[in-house]
């Protein structure tokens, strides 16, 4: 069974989920939706993805524009085995796939409280088996899960304060700012940390928020009090067996988020993404039982194998966790 | 007495200092120093500021430029009763000042060894006391013991973790970045920590720093395990009365850094500095005894008035640190 | 007598204008009215300018801040004898002036047809002698015209095209980018030609557009083919000559915007604004007849002193122009 | 015959040159070297090129870091038809090439005496055949040249003024600003006209150029006198059919540099980059016989299919010059 996947929103995240929904085995591309006839709508058509319109407003735009529109969103929803919402937050489309009986993902934008099932691969595979509704957590959330989560099930957090260096935009967004300031997030604690505790409720986290003026990544600095001592030897070790980290060395020249990008470019990762989480090797250190470390966190595209191994869960496709991320991890190119 | 101030130097810090100190009633500049015969270098000139080479490498050029110059550096130690360093890190004068018999100031870009004596007004304005040698510590290092300082004496630290976020250049300087990146510091613990503990060797805190793009200000996320429990009201209420501590509010439009400066400037501050350390009212929290506060250093101009208690407690101008402070802070217009 | 002004808008313009009308002789702050109760007006009542409320909608929030209000905008109109109004742009209040039988001064985010009248001190304050309402033009069309107004007044100019290499957003606004992107202003030509001829109608001038992502200044890079042949010294002595423009040297160490504006807050400016246009004397060159400049502007204060004579012509406190010029200059110390 | 190319200095540029000479039938990498054992040096043993060490000076980390030595720059050399030097400016290298009897090909840092031949495949292909050294002009001259050369061959360019924004750093490089200014290159005229000359002397050209804070593309925007009036649509057709020159819409939402790049990932550019031109077709406007156009320019890319066309036309193995352009963007994926 080849398991047809609708894409709802054909943008920064919207574009990667279909490319990466494609390179697997057992599902594919039944369509994408958009309202605006943009160059992504464009490339679209040049990779063969059905076209949906999803609203009727650009109709005519899209005519002018020479896009071939395979039909409405609701046309979508008819011949979809479920949707992966990649529209804006809060855009409210809920009850149309209820309706269209549709399964639907959504991403880390949303609450909580619209599926009542938050997702992380390695975290909770087993809970979204079947699941009709679910969202996929943030970009930040889900690198917090990537590397604490391990540490959770060896020797255990005691309690961790993670400091979120957040990028002010995405490369491609020139209308938000900062362009010089740095705009810390006043609400403490910030929301990522309960978000983590509603994939792994135990996890003791607090987290604070400032924003800065770069596109690339967001970087945490995070304090981890272990609830058992660990060398700094072992917890490297702990990472290097986990999938999706990836630890560099800023003695080999990657000492900067733009350098892990580069690195990206370098390898021929399909539009310089970087899937994995980025440790640094030498930014990690265990002093007095507490753990220190640095990571970077790509967000435009950590969350896209996520979102892959939710629409396996979701349709049954397989129902182990690490094989379901295996075989993403091995259509995309992941190491 | 008036003591005569020297200083050797004049840039960033150089011209700050020279301005505070020809503030105050009891000391006055008796000559700056430089090198290179820039436009600051002409403003010197214009501000009366006797002017001394600091080589003779460029002399010719001071002439080019019609700047008058009342002498070489040697001739300015002649006159000098103490002289505030505010050349670049290890610029290595100490042999000179010895040799001169002058008493001397540093920055916090030297190291605590240099003079075995680190300064902060309100931590350990006893010891500088008669003092030959001292040193200023740095703008971060000033900016975390003016507000923990309070807190250590109060209720007690058991513990401090700080996350420094930190401009990548000044204002002015436009030959460094990074442009769009964060820039991890990967040593772990960043030297800020042991810098507040060379001056309050009792704090127990540990630092983690990352470089962004921006030129404004430092900006503080700072997680604070307080030794008594302490309603987040009294924490505002002991900085409210904390010198050189300022609280703005994010809910009056002063939400950023940029909002910070914009405010010193529509303030009528010289030159649009901010000598107080800013933080955020209501990004302040005390939860479960850990509080979590937000401060923004302005890394040009905090420590000027460091500088001018240093020279009136080296100069025994003042046995009382308390009332250096006040003078200093009226004669700078620090509330 | 003592003219009484009314500002409307009290932001990044209202607040400069205000404080340069208050240093008049012959003309006072009357009040200054804002919608919403931000820390600007607070800083209105700390300066004891009468606050007026623009809106009813935020009115009980002035009371929770503790801001004084004196009454509604509507009682502003009535005791003042001209408005500057510095609102956003389109705000609309043209009717309400016209009610209440006011004077009126808009900025030059408004179009020229709203008043029929545009302006700048040099070229045509007679104009404006007398005149009910005038729109003072905006900070570039400014900074074009104090520079290429004395050249077509001596030699006369053949062709200009100006490129401006626009900041992306005002120091404060962190709301805005780009944070690493140009983005053209693909309307071509861009408005600001035009606006140009909308004071002086004989100069031929073509302007391109880009923004980048930098908060301090404007950019432009100016060819002009010159009526007559002129050597590069004398184009210099003319803008020394010229008021309001001002000649920077690179070789002094003040190359980029960035060292200009560093430049203005040593020197001691208010809020270490920039009211003159910034010429580098080392980037200008006549080669064969055509004349190669770059020229900075302050944004956020060029065109205050021309909101001043403005005032000062359309009360008729003063006939001549180049009087009002002088008298405003020194009260705000532009040399 | 398959050429064996030698690439020196592999870091923003050789990297890339590597990667495309393999991708050709008639050439491949016979080996390359670089200094320093950093990430690139690693990646280029994952890529099976073999790699020199270029100095004897790191010999020892090379081995630390487990990176295979095929053997020194020297025997490189030995083996090798033709060399890329992508070294930094001024490395000297060229008597080394000519004591080893190696063509060689620099790139635009280096000046024109160099080699006495500034190459641009689409000007003059026939120059450099049999050549044995050459230069290949910079990314911005090559920018120029792209879109200038078929108006110079169609109509005749009678002036040409262009004002080149340029890119403060690329994207990796974190060590270099400006973080907030624009820096006007004061040397006027620059020495980007001179550079279009030492390819086609008779393009009258003048060009200025400022430094922004953004890391992704430079921008021109270029204003040409045309000999003979042209209407835009027909300058848009001819660079519709000019090689290396693609064309964007604002209006499909590619209105920045930032969307550029986007695209260009989006349409899975290797490393996202973009060898073509960017030119913005509703940014061109023909107006009285003067033309007005923005183009952008990927710097670390543009001109890499400059590089192996002139291999091929200094080895001989191709005598037509479209023809090498044909099989070089066949190979490289442009259009």
């Amino acid at each position: 069974m080849t398991v047809k996947v609708g894409i709802n929103g054909y943008g920064t995240v919207g574009k990667r989920v279909a490319d990466a929904v494609q390179a697997q085995d057992d599902m594919s591309v039944i369509g994408v939706a958009k309202r605006s006839p943009t160059y992504e709508a464009e490339m679209a058509n040049e990779k063969d993805y059905p076209f949906y319109a999803a609203s009727d407003k650009y109709l005519h735009r899209f005519e002018e524009k020479d896009i071939t529109i395979e039909g409405m969103l609701e046309d979508l929803l008819d011949v979809a085995d479920i949707i992966v919402d990649c529209t804006p937050k809060k855009a409210g489309y809920k009850s149309v796939y209820e309706k269209a009986g549709v399964k639907a993902i959504w991403q880390g934008g949303e609450k909580h409280e619209l599926t009542g099932l938050s997702f992380n691969s390695m975290a909770n595979y087993d809970e979204a088996l079947g699941a009709d509704y679910l969202r996929v957590v943030s970009c930040n959330t889900t690198g917090l899960l990537r590397t604490l989560y391990p540490l959770h099930m060896s020797v255990g957090i005691e309690r961790c304060v993670a400091v979120m260096v957040r990028r002010g935009a995405d490369p491609w967004d020139t209308k938000r700012g900062p362009i010089n300031a740095i705009t810390p997030v006043l609400d403490i604690p910030s929301h990522h940390g309960p978000d983590v505790q509603s994939v792994v409720p135990e996890i003791n986290i607090l987290t604070t928020a400032v924003k800065v003026p770069t596109t690339l990544m967001h970087l945490h600095s995070v304090t981890v009090d272990l609830k058992e001592d660990m060398p700094t030897e072992e917890v490297i070790d702990l990472w290097e067996k986990t999938s999706r980290v990836k630890l560099f060395e800023a003695s080999q020249g990657i000492d900067s988020t733009a350098k892990v990008m580069e690195w990206a470019k370098d390898r021929g990762n399909h539009r310089g993404d970087l899937n994995e989480i980025a440790v640094w090797r030498d930014g990690t250190k265990v002093e007095d039982g507490t753990l220190y470390y640095y990571q970077a966190i790509h967000q435009e595209s950590d969350i896209i194998p996520e979102n892959v191994d939710a629409i396996r869960a979701m349709m049954e496709l397989e129902r182990d966790g690490n094989e379901s991320i295996k075989a993403t991890n091995k259509a995309m190119g992941i190491e």
